[in-house]
């Protein structure tokens, strides 16, 4: 590991300034998040409607985050808007990145965010794809580089993945983990850089059976979501896939489990699905969904899900306190 | 289809009595739950100490129960246990079959049943793995045999994959689906027969990605569970994975998500790992299950986990309603 004692460590205070560099929906989400925890944010992005875009979506954010028991009263206080990006993060504690997932624009946005920031900086990316070890060689402090990448929206679910690439240094990831524990998220530590993260990858395997089952005809979209609602939705929301195995597998634990489900279990993989998204599959699953979910507007059924979100996050965070 | 004009309709209070035929944990856990909605329910299982595993059963399915609201006062009052299959079905107006899962024992019960149970009494098999199309041939009127897979625990978790075979009686299947209904569940009817339904193939297909990135070194399976928890599990108790891409998608839903994600989601499919279960795989997975689950007993856990999903159940009818 490179030199951590060259490294500043943090002023009082340290997050209380953070940078949003690019206000798409997850910039936006994070800008909500942030003003409702008390910091300061400067919302950085060339868009000459960014303003706009992010009230609009800070108001719709409102019933999610009252639901979720957060302060909204006078939520924009502290928001200001800056589009040059180095004046944007000069004072800042964090700098929370939600640009184009291309390689390039990641490299030069860190690179002059690197520059411009206070050596101490946090520099965290919102990035679903791109390696913080692959972004490092156009820095000159790749140690301070970690990626932060939240599940969509960052203001209500309170899944954080934090990766650091080869050259992070731990006592970066360390703080990231003590920034987004304060802001009452849940950081979880990767401890190796892959494509997608854990929780996308999970994500994509589910939904290509799903996709696969649909296909085939066994089930409807609607049909399939009604079932992973009503079964294995409810379970790993209380319980992940290994401890409810491990329950699963009687006195003997997942060790019970394994052994005696085992063979089911490697009979049913060889049995799922591999569809490709060729240009009819995605018609027939785009009109299945059309005739399915096109009577509610995308809008009310987000709102409706949301404020469900909350109060089972609500439950559950009074269940385990 | 066949004669449904020859099938005698239900008596008044078609389903006041059901024998549970197989009383390990799925089949008390039913009997658990017929008992809480107010059936009789007569046992029927060879083993000489069924009583006592039954009535603890139903002891500890107590506070579940009573976290979803159902009562459990004297919940044994109207439990009774017959050993001779014939007699146990004799006055059901429902029966369902928990027995071992092998085709010859379910051909043989089920033939049995059919014989000695009332003309009007729903056949249904909790089997997760045998088609009501191969059990038929050893029926003499296999329309009435339905497939009412619960995912476990019955007692508890709302869904039942109701599937008929090639030679079930589409008003069975309405009837078995009405049955589950008035018990308070939530009967998903799939269109074809695919080994493992629904459910227990999308579990499948998470838990191979799953232990693929435990074997990585990515995660431990705690670290697994703790994500998927704060994330998907959330995410899908609320919404499944059809309407949560579809939310996705920004004001064009599905098909905007499939058009510009697909490519990415097609990329981690060919990303994702198919490990085996070999004796190396299933050793490491259960040291680490042991060392990071073994602190607790399997009753103080599911306990926990019980009382954790009942709470999110009431939440999301609350909200629903």
């Amino acid at each position: 590991m490179n030199n951590t004692s060259a490294i500043p460590r943090p002023a009082e205070g340290p997050w209380q300034n953070v940078t949003v560099v690019g206000a798409g929906v997850i910039g936006a989400s994070w800008t909500a998040l942030f003003l409702a925890r008390g910091l300061t944010v400067t919302v950085c992005d060339p868009l000459p409607d960014v303003e706009k875009q992010v009230r609009d979506q800070l108001n719709e954010s409102i019933p999610a985050l009252r639901a979720h028991g957060l302060p909204t009263d006078d939520l924009a206080a502290d928001l200001r808007f800056e589009a040059d990006l180095e004046r944007a993060v000069a004072d800042a504690g964090a700098v929370q990145e939600n640009g184009p997932e291309r390689l390039d624009v990641k490299r030069d946005l860190f690179s002059r965010i690197e520059q411009a920031a206070p050596d101490h900086a946090l520099l965290l990316s919102s990035t679903s794809g791109i390696r913080a070890t692959d972004i490092a060689p156009a820095l000159r402090q790749p140690g301070r580089l970690v990626i932060g990448h939240p599940f969509n929206p960052p203001h209500l679910v309170p899944l954080v993945e934090v990766v650091g690439g080869e050259q992070t240094d731990p006592e970066f990831v360390r703080r990231a983990v003590d920034f987004y524990t304060a802001l009452g998220k849940k950081p979880r530590v990767l401890h190796k850089e892959v494509p997608g993260f854990v929780a996308n990858r999970l994500q994509a395997a589910l939904f290509r059976e799903a996709v696969n089952l649909v296909l085939q005809g066994v089930v409807t979209e609607q049909e399939l979501d009604e079932i992973v609602t009503s079964s294995i939705g409810l379970r790993w929301a209380v319980a992940g896939p290994f401890r409810s195995f491990h329950l699963g597998g009687g006195a003997g634990g997942l060790p019970a489990f394994l052994k005696h489900l085992g063979p089911a279990l490697e009979s049913l993989w060889r049995d799922l699905g591999a569809p490709v998204l060729d240009e009819a599959t995605v018609t027939f699953l785009s009109e299945q969904a059309n005739a399915g979910f096109g009577a509610t507007t995308i809008e009310e059924m987000q709102a409706a899900r949301d404020v469900a979100q909350s109060k089972v996050m609500r439950v559950l965070d009074d269940a385990s306190s």
